[in-house]
């Protein structure tokens, strides 16, 4: 089966206060979207990666494709008003009746190549796999005014890329109104389909403010000297 | 009302498959239980700082301080076997009848002096304030070998220091039997006392893998341009 990749960049800068959004901010002196296509490139050249960006900065991103001289093939689609319209848009452009599909958020560049290739393939076997993480933090629920502790055991953090069956993820989309889309998976889920969770990698984390700009910066330099995959 | 830190240094190292304990492990060169005796110092000179520390690793302790002519002051206590039982033996160190008590996490070196003196504030206010941020992510909760999203919007991670009267923190240290300890809030919250909850800083992370100590470098090399307090 053919495998995609759909890349969400439908970010407008706002949460971190700058005018760029934020795929395009800068980690090592290149856009963050450019590294996480490259995550799925370097894993696997065949993978089919589209990108949905809002119609503004499309041109802003071939622009800029061409002065970095990144020439990673992918084709890009305009994002709709929201993020599952954006997704929806992407998906209308596969043309096959079967496939895997990796949804992933563009500003989450260190999705490791272990993480892609679990997701896949559990995508394959159970239909939809998404990785996580464990809560190392404890956490309280808000409860009407007042808070009460919750087991952190039965808590996971979810990550991307959320992985599916090409056939199952248009027919959650074909059903959804997206009125209370939280993500895929949770689209996917209301067809009576459970989804098989599995370990991401601890970096994959998604930059959505100067703190983790901040750490994306120290897990790129520690790439470079090999202390991180 | 006088101003207590007992900072709890229980670690053993296991979790980061080293043998030294993650409390001596250094970031910018010195022990992180340095920094964080430091983040509390620096705030306020005056608050009493109490290290709640494993015996066999006091005398370390005390080596290292005169290696790194480290001079603020501090009292020692041999932890106990369990998180609680350290904090019920600094707690026991304590003469007076009120007071404030700050409980806080040895490996978290990032904690601010806004959250500091907030912490210590609404506990004078409210009995028992703890520092909590916002789940960035989506979170999944496990369910009978089947799992489903749960709205992160009305969950918090929970940080320290854990503020409290002293008074409150010695009945719950008193009427509890620690079966069930999860952290110093949930044992004060068994008095009937509810909780006050307000807004920590992002970068007072718990470190406790590899990756943390990644980000830890981070924060500190950031810090001293400026980039972050």
């Amino acid at each position: 089966m053919n495998r995609y990749a759909i890349i969400v960049a439908g970010g407008s800068g706002s949460r971190m206060g700058v005018n760029i959004p934020k795929q395009f901010l800068p980690i090592a002196d290149r856009p963050i979207l450019m590294h996480t296509l490259e995550a799925f490139a370097n894993h696997a050249p065949e993978i089919k990666i589209i990108i949905a960006l809002p119609q503004i900065y499309i041109q802003h991103w071939m622009d800029i494709c061409e002065d970095f001289t990144f020439t990673i093939p992918h084709s890009v689609v305009a994002g709709g008003s929201s993020r599952a319209e954006s997704v929806k848009h992407a998906l209308d452009g596969i043309i096959e009746n079967e496939a895997l599909v990796a949804i992933h958020d563009g500003v989450r560049p260190f999705v490791s190549k272990e993480t892609i290739e679990t997701g896949f393939l559990l995508a394959a076997q159970y239909g939809a796999a998404i990785p996580v993480i464990e809560i190392n933090d404890s956490v309280r629920m808000l409860d009407n005014g007042l808070n009460r502790p919750i087991e952190r055991d039965i808590l996971r953090s979810i990550q991307t890329p959320q992985c599916f069956l090409l056939s199952l993820l248009r027919e959650a989309y074909k059903r959804s109104s997206f009125e209370i889309f939280t993500d895929d998976a949770t689209l996917v889920e209301k067809l009576g389909q459970s989804i098989h969770l599995f370990d991401g990698n601890k970096e994959n984390i998604k930059i959505t403010t100067h703190f983790d700009l901040l750490v994306a910066e120290a897990i790129i330099s520690r790439r470079k000297t090999g202390y991180l995959q």
